[in-house]
């Protein structure tokens, strides 16, 4: 567990949109410090599987998530803003989810946790800004599931963020996308280690969970990544199994799924994937250009990958078109990077100077060094 | 068993590149009548897992998987041609595979069989030909993998077909296929019921089927097909299980896995699937140039999607490219069909002029009806 790591408990119950949490439990990293106007706090979340941990800090020196994008001098400057990043409900890095325990039976939650959305987790994320007293945001940051949380919290709380960044995120999911994880579910469900949700933490559906990560890596990454990357090379040792691991793409893949199982909890990763696939900005006021309106930030940063599968360039356009109200300043990006959805987190050198640019680091003014 | 299916048996022993079969069968159909001078003969081979049932006949009258491209007046014009069509050897269709019993043990094969090459199906399916006493072919047909069979078959048997026709299909699979194909056979294998390839054929690994098969309708079908037929729709249903079938997209899936469950030979498909990362064209002569340089057809149709994720348009025009030898007669079609890779079994309007022009069909003759 990181030391940066801080919780906030939330005082009584928490009404989730299909049920009700009893002090549940958000946990969150800040980095820089509130200014005298308590005006420059980023509010960020973060897509499906990271923790809190977006950067390095004093309290924690171990690399973040997104290491390259925060601290001083960096594109979300820590020496001009304060920010706050969230843990979403329902994950397993200290927010309460199906992972924790549930007080009523002193068991982990498991299928009895609430059926989860993208809005809950934006208000359980409020509840640390406003146990931060804050009454203000300079912005709204996300990418990915981070991007629609993102969004649900321009719409819920339309007076805090001044601003908006949404990066390879959508409106709402595409059915490609929602079969997608529909399908990375049923990978963990059939593992018969899962035992209906009721799976002894120590024993989880690994082999289910391994089988997601890898089609979570070939809807985040691109064709064009692989081939350029791994082309047909087979591996230096040769393998006896003719169905094992013969070619390095799959060497990759597998090195990815040994990394990510034991990781992240199986019913969480359930719970979140069907939060996004759930999420639809047109249950804001009954259409998308009803869920537009009601967004509250005046400057609008959309940012999306031409590779990307998941969330396709269209999905970009979409939320760049759809923000556009006249007075809102909106900065749309379009990114040729070939690493697809994952772009954010692997081309820096593409996505710094945009966030650098959106937010007016320190590289960007006089007499500094521009990023490269 | 269809009727109409015809089995040649190899006299001997059948040497593949990575073992030997004693007397392996080979199922095939046909279609319409050799000409008196033997050189009307189409041959067609299939993709991964249809049967050598690609139309109906007198014989066999349930619609083939290729229905409406095969019969009389039809653009693969049975009334002018001599169609012969393959079941894979590997395959589970009357041809020998890893569901066979092994002559040797009175078992089936299962892991036995020999590391399976699409040039091993190739020259199994020469067999068929030279069984019918032809020296010479009109044209080698194939779609997805049995457009890599018969490129196979152009490079193997550079005199005897005149023509190639590769739909939808390349030179070799790139690396992402190759891990799409990697994770559904990982799927089989670590279905518990799979056995280490020692299954009770009647108590097979369903489930990871079931999943493979889902995996297959995502590769073979396209994002913008499944955002026009299926949209954001509930299924009408609506499921007390939130991890279930929610969504239309789900339950066309769930319906596409039902269906395959038990129609196919687990074993089966993972040799196939593993055939088809395997083959390069640059293992003929050393380079891809090479290869396309025994490629005997005088002249070639090269089609493509431009919507397929699975064999990308840019293999197609690789493909074609790569034809080009001064002499040959190549054409070269790239199609907007949505439906993705599987467009040549569902988009007929756009397939069957392209197939009626290349074989002068009779709707193509004066006074006959144009394909629509």
């Amino acid at each position: 567990m990181s030391k940066a790591r801080q919780i906030h408990q939330i005082d009584g119950p928490f009404k989730m949109q299909h049920g009700t949490l009893s002090n549940p439990c958000v946990a969150y990293e800040t980095w820089g410090d509130l200014n005298r106007q308590q005006d420059n706090t980023i509010l960020l979340f973060t897509g499906l599987s990271p923790s809190a941990h977006a950067a390095s800090s004093d309290l924690d020196q171990a690399p973040g998530w997104w290491e390259q994008m925060i601290g001083p001098g960096r594109p979300i400057d820590t020496s001009m803003y304060f920010v706050v990043c969230i843990n979403s409900l329902g994950s397993c890095f200290g927010s309460s989810g199906p992972a924790s325990i549930n007080p009523e039976t002193g068991q982990r939650y498991d299928l009895d946790f609430p059926v989860l959305t993208l809005e809950d987790i934006a208000k359980a994320g409020h509840e640390v800004i406003l146990s931060l007293g804050l009454t203000q945001l300079h912005a709204v940051v996300g990418a990915s599931m981070g991007g629609m949380i993102a969004l649900a919290y321009s719409v819920i709380f339309p007076d805090f963020a001044r601003a908006l960044v949404s990066i390879s995120s959508a409106a709402r999911c595409l059915p490609y996308s929602i079969s997608l994880r529909s399908l990375q579910r049923e990978m963990i469900r059939t593992d018969p280690d899962w035992k209906n949700g009721n799976y002894d933490p120590d024993q989880g559906p690994d082999s289910g969970m391994r089988l997601a990560r890898k089609l979570g890596m070939l809807t985040y990454r691109s064709p064009q990544e692989f081939e350029q990357r791994f082309g047909r090379e087979p591996t230096a040792e040769e393998s006896d199994d003719s169905f094992g691991i013969n070619f390095e793409v799959e060497a990759y893949l597998e090195s990815h799924a040994n990394k990510f199982v034991g990781s992240f909890d199986a019913n969480c990763y359930l719970y979140l994937s069907r939060a996004m696939d759930l999420f639809d900005l047109a249950d804001h006021g009954g259409s998308l250009a009803n869920g537009f309106e009601r967004v509250g930030a005046n400057r609008a940063l959309i940012v999306g990958v031409k590779t990307d599968v998941l969330f396709p360039i269209s999905q970009q356009k979409e939320l760049a078109k759809g923000l556009e109200n006249g007075s809102r300043e909106i900065t749309f990006v379009s990114l040729p990077s070939i690493q697809g959805h994952d772009s954010f987190l692997v081309d820096m050198d593409r996505f710094r100077p945009i966030l650098c640019d959106f937010f007016n680091c320190s590289m960007n003014q006089p007499g500094k060094l521009k990023s490269v």
